[in-house]
């Protein structure tokens, strides 16, 4: 391969990343429990050889229902059967280190790299929503700083659990009844200010040694970890220069920490509407604009406030100092309320216009063009610093990811920027990344 | 369907049930980690029409792998991969109380019954060994009361999320903007010693309502817990007589909780060595049995009775006191301890015999002999008050189950007792299991 090459994730969430998808003729909110549509989205993406699909998680119901449908499946499970129907394709799943076991996560992303040939990946989160802790019994989720700290330590256990079979430890000597050798399966003996946990692991290691570590986190504590921990980051970005700053503070993060900085792919959010023309496009964006419930985007933007917006009238200009940094807002709001309240002072919008802005993906880059448009502003990003590749967020779900893989694709094709066909068969030689070395290769045996 | 029907799983165990299976050259210890070989397995279950396929689990290396395999997937990732491969056949996963939080497992298990469409079972064990413990930051497992306690809150909380979206929350009313009836929709507010889970859970009710409950303790409170919870129960007995006193209790205890005993299905355990003739039969369980390794099988024995056997000789006969209830056993080795001496009280082993009768299904019933006589002992059992069903356990595998389900099945289907179509899609069909409404539902709507 002599040119450089884009990384690209299709992030699914069920009816598509636009909050008024699920009332869209072109989106399927009636399949969202029905494990075939993620089947066929999954081959989809795979036809198009993409690198990976990725779902979010959090273990509470945060989507007023009353308004949006919410995700129903649990990611580990759900791409286990997309595992089932593909041969090739990433599989992404969000997983907490505040409400999980180590054990436990260890073993679920171990059996999805089994099962799938090497082609799992683990988004590392800390979850911080009081919503969360309640159905874990606690009052109010840990702060921003502890749930980092477990989350190091969950790290390190839990790749120390994958490490803990060497890759050469299965004999299979029937004829001497040596199935395995004791040396080379270790205890990881793991003891850390939070967590305790002494293995060895009940699993071999897994054809990626272990699953690629993603992370998400953009708060300074994030970023450390991402440098730190992560082979991929997802990113927020609404501003190529933005977005280039991000790069080079984690790129530069990665090699404070020793690592090969292109051993860590940047991967911002882009929400694509793809029209014939740019006009075509943007009527395509008013007419998901134009399904949204005020009243859900009203009570989205409060959570991210951390403050009542009821005294606002949705057609009037937002007074910049509404999202000045005032208000209760939780640590994991932070980085969101900074994207809204750059949002208000650069564009001045009124309430309904920003309700519209955010309505697209959450905060992530929502852009409306033609194929030909998408393409450039994917290889702008790409070639200024700014992205390894993306994760592509359609706004409805099947219909935008099947025009995006069908007109953009073939545009990154073409000019040689994105794969024809898989080079390789685990999520890491997708992505470039090497396949780690045990820990305990090579060295002498520890104690069982 | 005029005669009370049989029920019938598959419970998997990579090479087979017993202990020298990977060794035999008709098991395939080099398919264990690879899906395909499940996917198979599931199918061979399900052109014979059986109820189920079933995975044993625990959160540490418990099989000392020197000498055998052991399991390395995840049993409910597992299943979720066989999903995938077959339409109808059940799918019941083992997993803990003691080493899970409730709120994580639910949504595993409501994942796997929506992608199966409604073929998901639990298993709901409490684990208890130091080697579990470990893994999980503690010195010990907690004791047999408090873990059948806390057993107890977790059932019941994790029922409470699963019942939480009644049947009819989701109205997909698109033109109104309105996905899902918030009154339907029900924080449980689960309060216990052990737990607490707010809820509401963040899934829709799963096609079966929930999962099967399955169960297995043996214990006076296990058979408690089983007569209160259970909807199916996997035992282990060697004898008619004590599988009908066995089945009598739970069915009795079943209706002291107000419950139709008729709900409560009873499947012990039996592993079939099958042969052309009686003869052949015995020749190849003596051929399993010579290929057992006796350090790992007294290591066994050891761990049963909590004491070192060192003292023994290998050909000598086991003295009666040896397994006296003497010795420092965990609670969960005292049924499987009795099971032990009952076995050397009656039939005067010597240790080497004793070894291989261990050997054949960790205190599971071992039968030799032909189709005719294996499909005789099952109906007997079954007509007499000692099972609704079986639990087949094949030594080897995957050829052990093959020659159960061409030659064992079709007998029990001339008989009429056993199904040649299956009559539902649903486990809780095959099993003749209602399904049940969700405690919310017709309630006045709970507060949010």
């Amino acid at each position: 391969m002599t040119e450089r090459q884009l990384s690209l994730n299709a992030f699914i969430y069920p009816s598509g990343h636009h909050e008024a998808a699920w009332r869209h003729p072109q989106s399927r909110p009636d399949r969202i429990y029905d494990v075939t549509y993620y089947q066929e989205i999954g081959r989809t993406a795979e036809a198009a050889k993409l690198d990976a699909v990725f779902f979010a998680d959090g273990p509470a119901l945060r989507t007023n229902v009353a308004h949006n449908a919410a995700p129903g499946l649990e990611p580990i499970t759900l791409l286990t059967a997309i595992a089932a129907a593909t041969t090739h394709l990433g599989l992404i799943a969000t997983a907490s280190t505040t409400y999980y076991e180590p054990y436990n996560l260890a073993r679920l992303f171990s059996s999805l790299d089994h099962i799938s040939g090497g082609r799992a990946g683990w988004n590392i989160v800390t979850t911080g929503t009081d919503l969360a802790a309640a159905n874990f019994g606690l009052d109010r989720h840990p702060d921003h700083a502890e749930r980092y700290a477990r989350a190091r330590e969950f790290v390190d256990a839990v790749v120390a659990l994958w490490d803990s079979w060497e890759d050469d430890a299965i004999l299979l000597d029937q004829a001497a009844g040596r199935y395995a050798d004791p040396d080379k399966i270790h205890r990881i003996d793991f003891e850390g200010e939070y967590l305790k946990v002494r293995g060895p692991f009940n699993a071999a290691r897994t054809p990626q040694g272990y699953p690629v570590l993603v992370q998400a986190g953009a708060s300074n504590e994030g970023r450390s970890f991402a440098g730190r921990y992560a082979e991929a980051i997802f990113t927020a970005h609404q501003r190529l220069t933005d977005a280039q700053a991000f790069y080079a503070d984690i790129k530069a993060k990665a090699r404070e920490f020793g690592r090969d900085p292109e051993q860590v792919k940047i991967l911002p959010g882009i929400s694509p509407f793809i029209g014939d023309t740019e006009a075509d496009a943007k009527r395509l964006e008013r007419e998901f604009n134009e399904l949204t419930v005020p009243e859900y985007g009203l009570a989205q933007l409060e959570s991210i406030a951390g403050k009542s917006l009821r005294h606002l009238a949705l057609d009037e200009l937002v007074p910049v100092e509404e999202f000045d940094g005032a208000g209760d807002v939780t640590d994991n709001a932070r980085s969101r309320l900074q994207v809204v309240a750059g949002i208000v002072r650069r564009d001045r919008p009124t309430l309904r216009g920003l309700l519209h802005r955010l309505a697209g993906a959450r905060g992530h880059r929502v852009f409306a063009g033609t194929p030909e448009q998408v393409a450039d502003t994917i290889e702008e990003w790409f070639r200024n610093g700014a992205a390894d590749g993306f994760n592509v967020m359609p706004p409805y779900y099947p219909g935008g990811l099947e025009v995006f893989t069908s007109t953009v694709v073939p545009i990154l094709q073409e000019r040689g920027l994105f794969r024809t066909e898989y080079t390789g068969t685990t999520l890491r030689d997708h992505f470039g990344l090497a396949r780690p070395e045990s820990r305990f290769a090579r060295r002498p045996a520890l104690a069982r």
